[in-house]
């Protein structure tokens, strides 16, 4: 089975794992988001893209689900003795991966280009497109302006209300080469548990058009986020945060749905928009678990 | 008494702490080679006012005397495993200076301002200048063609035959603001024992005129270096590297001049150019070399 999932950070990262232990390199490509990236202390920064790489390279921290393992903190700690913006944190072995991403985006290297070297060079052997080589700038309106998403994210952590979300350039960004082609080779696309709003939207807008099956994974359970925003997010926006909510905001391109058996009474709701369902464990807390979910996912699309 | 220190890295870096031991800080300044700067891996680095500034401030690390204290190594491990430039070895805690310098140089604040603050931040209470806020880059003329300092310095390890220098920028560079004062409030000056062809040359073009009196302290003992290619320069242009030689590189300068124990027979020699003379002992193994070195330089200059 072919598959081409779209990820954004830490729960999209987990379940793109899973599908790597089960399926073949040339089974699965995993197209992520680009619109969290931003350029902070002269470092091009890709938190999606880089949560994705290190997840499926073994070398995430798997405390927090972003970062690298066993990390170290000294430059970051040195930039703050200096005065300096230290409130986004840098690890040492991850500042590397910005560093080098950097120079050779400064030499005219594309980001796609620079991301398969990076995964050959961490082993990582399925394919993980960023979804664009052009910028595309996740902005967020809230009560207090519109804010640069990192700014919201990391720096106010998500303390302001949110009013709507703009990608800064997706009208011209084409998608990356390979990924067209991947979802084209695909039997379906599995849309990871990432974050609707922020995370999945902007990769749905750069690719436009899939004309395959879609299934999408929950990220809310029990009407709450495991990690994140997102339940937050809908609830300013005046929906109320549960799974059904992320299936209607899928529903024109939904096939299937997978939702937690903790929100089994939503799953007749999800059938009433004509979307076919899985009820099943979708919290994540281990390997096995990603493992586990990606073949209850995997099966439930072969019975599409 | 007042003093203005002319240094480039390790050397002159120790000496420079040995003055600040003795003097307080408004009777000492210290201007610093910036001809080795360079830009790598889109860092803006400046070995040798680094190397002043982390040894004025204790964090230099006392068995290399360039780079910091308990310094790691995680980042540039893994540039290197990115298949990134790793032949400079930056340390984690270096890279926070790099980076913090390079994110202010690009908002438009100057070296000196930026140094400064550094400077402030890291505890350090005399004023060390670089030499210039516009950029001077050190080439290397050689058997090879031209180098880039760094290039020539840490890449090639000083392999290729030294023909000349030239220093880029120097005609059109400025003292930085205060340097001039420095020297014309200074009761002498003194040159650091540092590599008079591309540690202490550039400083002396930038300044370019120096109404005081002037002591050098000799960076080769014995017709060798204690650290770097200033020996096997002076070889290779022809001139037999020894104490005597750098007395006369200086000579339309020179006041004084401070050879070691180890070369009191060229005391004469150096008299005969009409430069007043100090044998002492002038290897700075220990921080209490560097004081009493430092001492005897002052109770030499009181003498002149």
């Amino acid at each position: 089975m072919k598959i081409t999932a779209l990820a954004g950070g830490v729960g999209g990262a987990k379940l793109a794992h899973g599908l790597a232990q089960i399926l073949a390199p040339e089974e699965l490509t995993i197209i992520v988001n680009t619109g969290d990236d931003f350029e902070h202390l002269g470092l091009y920064i890709c938190p999606d893209l880089d949560t994705v790489c290190y997840t499926l390279g073994g070398l995430a921290n798997p405390e927090t689900g972003w970062g690298r393992i066993n990390e170290t903190w000294n430059t970051i700690a040195n930039v703050e003795r200096l005065g300096g913006p230290a409130w986004f944190r840098l690890g040492d072995q991850d500042i590397a991966t910005h560093l080098e991403r950097t120079r050779r985006l400064r030499e005219g290297q594309s980001l796609s280009q620079i991301t398969r070297d990076f995964c050959k060079a961490w082993g990582i052997q399925h394919t993980i497109l960023p979804m664009s080589d052009s910028p595309v700038r996740t902005r967020v309106d809230t009560d207090e302006g519109e804010l640069a998403f990192q700014e919201y994210f990391v720096h106010r952590q998500c303390a302001p209300k949110v009013k709507g979300f703009r990608f800064d350039g997706v009208e011209g960004a084409e998608s990356v080469v390979g990924a067209k082609e991947a979802i084209e080779q695909a039997d379906a696309v599995i849309i990871c548990p990432s974050n609707p709003w922020v995370s999945v939207d902007p990769i749905l807008q750069v690719i436009k058009k899939i004309n395959k099956p879609v299934v999408a994974v929950s990220p809310i359970i029990g009407g709450k986020t495991v990690k994140g925003p997102a339940a937050k997010m809908f609830d300013e926006l005046g929906i109320e945060p549960s799974a059904l909510a992320v299936a209607k905001h899928y529903r024109n391109i939904l096939t299937g749905f997978v939702l937690d058996n903790a929100d089994s009474l939503l799953e007749d709701d999800v059938k009433n928009l004509n979307v076919q369902t899985l009820v099943t464990d979708t919290l994540m807390n281990h390997l096995t678990d990603r493992t586990r979910l990606a073949e209850d996912v995997l099966h439930f699309i072969g019975s599409l």
